[in-house]
């Protein structure tokens, strides 16, 4: 993969890896900041190859780059520096692909891409609506971030899909911002919506089955198979602008299996932002 | 969860979590005894909420109660102190939900719980139909309950799910006492039958895929997916009285992500239960 | 499990386990050559029977034959005697079940079968092709083995299930081979295609999802759930003449559960290959 | 084990055993909070006895009593409450044996000691000085329980065994505060001190090597062995009043060896506590 | 390593291993019947080569045999099939190395010794006295088989090394039957004894601490290391004219790496036993 | 820490962390090359801070510097490419403390050390002697290197401490070549030498017991603790001029302890090379 840095920024058009190595925000385990590295490693070692499953080979890809990771400051300062990188790279011409840190980058992400793309449509794969108003005494907590993005941009159009965890506050929280909510308990395996416009997929990794995916801070029973994450990320209408992939923690992941199924949904993301 | 105890009983209408660590019954591995408190450490911990996936809060449900584990006396009298305990709880309006301990238990509980409510409906969710006449020299092994149950109360109508290991001896045993068996291999996801009357659930954590509930003595592979078996407990006609649910080993379970399976289905147990 | 032995050969008709322990030929990670053992130690075990889902007892067949594993010599001359020794169970009038051991055993292990058959019909169940020309400079690496068959006898007829890894290589050597290839993608869970003639199962356990057997050397997120190939080894069209299962890596299982994923498949496979 | 409660006590002269289960000013990782249901079962699981290695066995000890885990409220009210409940049982002439939580609970643990005790010694047993004026904006934090403990009351004599990641802000602290550092790298085996008048010990596993006791938030590698910790514990001069275990992280203890250490150690001191 | 069965017995004057896979008879968990299997992997897995440390290559000795596996019927018969297997080895001029298995098969081995060499020395390396005079019901239990061997032939000397779980009916046990007990809180690393005559060594793998050896079913911390066990091995006064090693427990060694301490022993114990 | 690169190199006189991500030359278990990114891993995260024992405070020190991983063509020009980035290290004034990696790396590390100080001191801390003549085919393999060293320049003068695996082909190798052998066996914890000159430091981290070191390729029962490596460092008479620290395997790391030892030790020996 290659690399792109300030001085040597990718060309208009390219997908850029992001490493986003934040987990302050995270209301009961650290770790994720630990992900981007492991993501990495899963993508280039030698047990598969770097291809889509509909064959496109993104090992020597033109248009696919790695800017390595972000050099955060003291947490209060994170998410300003986060939202200027990402702003960067779009003022560049160029997609983004964050791997995070805990689902609280969604938020510098998002309001980076609101301000190039005006209210664009957002995914939200997860088991957890992630709407709370405050959470343990932190209104920027991992639990919190799209109900600051809601309430920041009320014309966001949010879709969740895998959620299985909500409850009367957060139910509420749906209803009062509009989020259409699939709930795991009813999901039928089909694309649930149909997207005007540029789409952005922001992926918490709970939203697999602890089965397919142990490695994360808040295993949820009862989720996706990774089968049915590929398929619904690979009929997605598109054009997918961005994306955030979230919460993988190594802490928790001893074998590396989530690490592994974290670089397979990269691939698989990349392939679908390089369409169109 | 509310407190239960002889000096302040939970009110009639409560559903009461009742821990019996009990494994001495187990033909291969010890270690089901510690699951009680495993399965309370997850519903507890951090790492997720009290609500059932309909949106029911169980945190501080009035109806809710824990009446903590059992202490047992020799495996001799295990079985009658188990039975009082139940009967008790029987006796003061409330139902039940044993968490086990080995398959073995079931017995004294089911023995309760049709001197309380005549010959009842059974629905056992289990990989192994747990039918043997004896099994390696004890009749009150955990491969034995049902049918010392059957023997006992021949009227009870006992349907099975999740079946894959059936052998001729078994097959032979299910004939006898009229076991409606739902084979694993033809199983299509469907509620396998129409409950007439009050319903108990018995459920064997090893009904589950090895992938998703690792965590059991006996794990055989090819059984339900968590949500296959989340969508079941949830579209079954009520009312149900009591359950149980047993067989987790911890000792199996190094990460701890069984007991965190297991608490999700205590959670919609419960609100099953709190129905009617 | 009854033993044969050179000296006291299985009769005819009998279906012989036959341990192959070589992973030389690995690309990544050696451990395979101690699957056998984890797998018959499975089997045997006191955690599950030897009955199959159809309630076959094998654990007293008088077809059921164990050869145990075979004595090899440097990775030059093993071929030979993989070869040498399936051909001579062929002789006997037995069908062999080889465990592995690196997919690459599969090419000796197919030598013998269509020297003996003739050009038969072979199901590959897999998350790679395995149809590299050469790979990392080893032209019989496990990367390999079906390229090597198809140009040794193009008249095989080789259907794939399960693909998830397919680059534009190997997509080209498919076409040039003509290899009927079902991708992972587009599965719909029905038998891939109609037999004719005695068929041949090439089981390589990284066809499964990471979730139900992590214990590979390459591990593939989104491949088919244990209970998705349970059903398609049992709907497949025989008679089954011969079978291997391959790639189990015990170095990679440290909780032993694919190892019992295999055993159970090992006993299906046997079920299968009786009838007729 | 005996219980004891605010309703029935412990008799003066007994060693209580006291849960602690707080983890909120750990800055790295939390679930130590954990901690103190895995060592009661260690203590109560089949796989050893309650046997000191003198000898003494306590399982039906009149002197030993369990007063279970103590119920905390917010972090800010949770240090009076544990001052309080340790207090009560100083008050009753018992002598506590607390099982924390993170290293944080032996401030408010050592405030009620002195208030009873005055100025007593201390031994820690840490690879940690615990000496920071604030961490990571925490005042309160498991990294600086004894530098809040020796400025409300200097005249403690604190001395500290295994310590081996002193920094020049903490060699200062230990300077100011006159404590008597006894680092790794120069320990000799021998005891380190001569203790005068009562002694409280604070253990911190981490003082332990990690192939020890891996299940601790901050393995810190080249510590005691358990033979030259239970050694230590075995020969320092009495009497011992008082005592906490703490740091025990059962999410990194995969296999509850370091619970079992734990328990080994929980007995020792136990038998220790019951002299004189 | 060279094969030995009935029909092609090893020459006189050599070592033969023998594996005992009985685990019947453990207390609390099944497993050690799995350890003979996992020991031969550990020797002669291409992690490590087949020396001693002193030099010596068992891989093509002449001296050295593996007779295999003990084939063993129902509990009942399994103590008469074990020590008519040693006695028939014995009978051919062969020392015998056995892999248990739990401890309760040195009973069998020590009863065909002692009709061999008359009342020999024994060298009982353990954390666990294994006195007791009946536990949990089985007076063959693994706690009891030195119980039962001074009860049948009290002239047999036996000292013990590394005990640190003795209770008052074990201490009372060993006074009568005058056992040398060396407790580990009193071991200075020295050969405990002179040995007069033939010695049997009778190697618990618990006898080391949990660090070294987690894979046993009864880890109990504070043991020796694994270099102070070789030392002592290396140094005990000969001959050396039988031995067991017992108590390995694959269920809990999940990486192996007891099954590799175990395989360490047993090179040192063969080229002790091969002396004079 | 900083950062050194060719565009920025360190200044004359620091000391420079290399990784050389190399693992194709071991004989039996890939993953060696993962090591480097888990050691800065473990040497950054949150668990422990960057102080020697010593009391050095690493963070920012000004001569300490990562000049990243080298980035390595195929194995036949690894070797080449390895001994150029060593030595353009070397003739900038810089120390070089290189990150493994299998064991081979040594050998070109060593050529460019030889090259630029002449025959210098070697320490290699090992289980195995690694003197092989060829293993497996390659006479590169890691377990050749210090045969290949001591074959182009017979005046290094090798000693070794910690071996525990030598075979009569090494005893004569080691006899060949004059190298000072202190076998594990044998060692008694004293500086097992007086350097003369400059001294280079090869640590392969299976020196240590597996206990301590579990993540290794070939873990060898008997080594050291960390304690006695630590103090064996600590006590070295110096100037250590240059060093490596290979043989890390995160594959058999699933906690990562072994990387929080290797990481341990860096810090060790980066304040031994800064000294003088």
């Amino acid at each position: 993969m290659r690399r792109a840095s300030d001085q040597e920024p990718a060309p208009p058009g390219a997908v850029v890896l992001l490493g986003v190595p934040l987990d302050e925000n995270a209301s009961f385990l650290r770790g994720a900041a630990l992900a981007p590295g492991r993501i990495r490693e899963a993508l280039l070692c030698g047990s598969s190859n770097l291809c889509t499953e509909s064959g496109l080979d993104l090992a020597d890809h033109p248009l696919v780059y790695d800017a390595g990771d972000l050099s955060l400051s003291a947490p209060e300062q994170a998410f300003a520096e986060i939202e200027a990188a990402v702003a960067r790279l779009l003022s560049q011409g160029t997609k983004v692909l964050v791997l995070g840190g805990d689902h609280s980058v969604a938020l510098p992400v998002l309001r980076a891409y609101r301000s190039h793309f005006g209210p664009l449509q957002v995914l939200q794969l997860d088991a957890h609506p992630d709407l709370y108003d405050t959470f343990a005494g932190n209104r920027y907590s991992h639990a919190c971030p799209f109900a600051r993005l809601l309430e920041e941009e009320p014309r966001i159009r949010l879709a969740q899909v895998g959620i299985r965890t909500m409850n009367p506050h957060q139910r509420h929280q749906a209803a009062r911002f509009g989020v259409q909510v699939h709930e795991m308990r009813h999901w039928n395996g089909r694309t649930p919506f149909v997207p005007q416009g540029p789409l952005y997929v922001s992926l918490d990794l709970d939203v697999l089955d602890p089965a397919c995916a142990p490695g994360v801070s808040h295993p949820e029973p009862g989720g996706l198979t990774t089968r049915e994450l590929l398929s619904l990320l690979q009929s997605l209408p598109g054009p997918i602008v961005g994306a955030d992939l979230v919460e993988l923690n190594p802490l928790r992941d001893p074998l590396g299996l989530t690490a592994m199924v974290a670089a397979k949904l990269v691939k698989e993301l990349l392939g679908r932002m390089l369409e169109a």
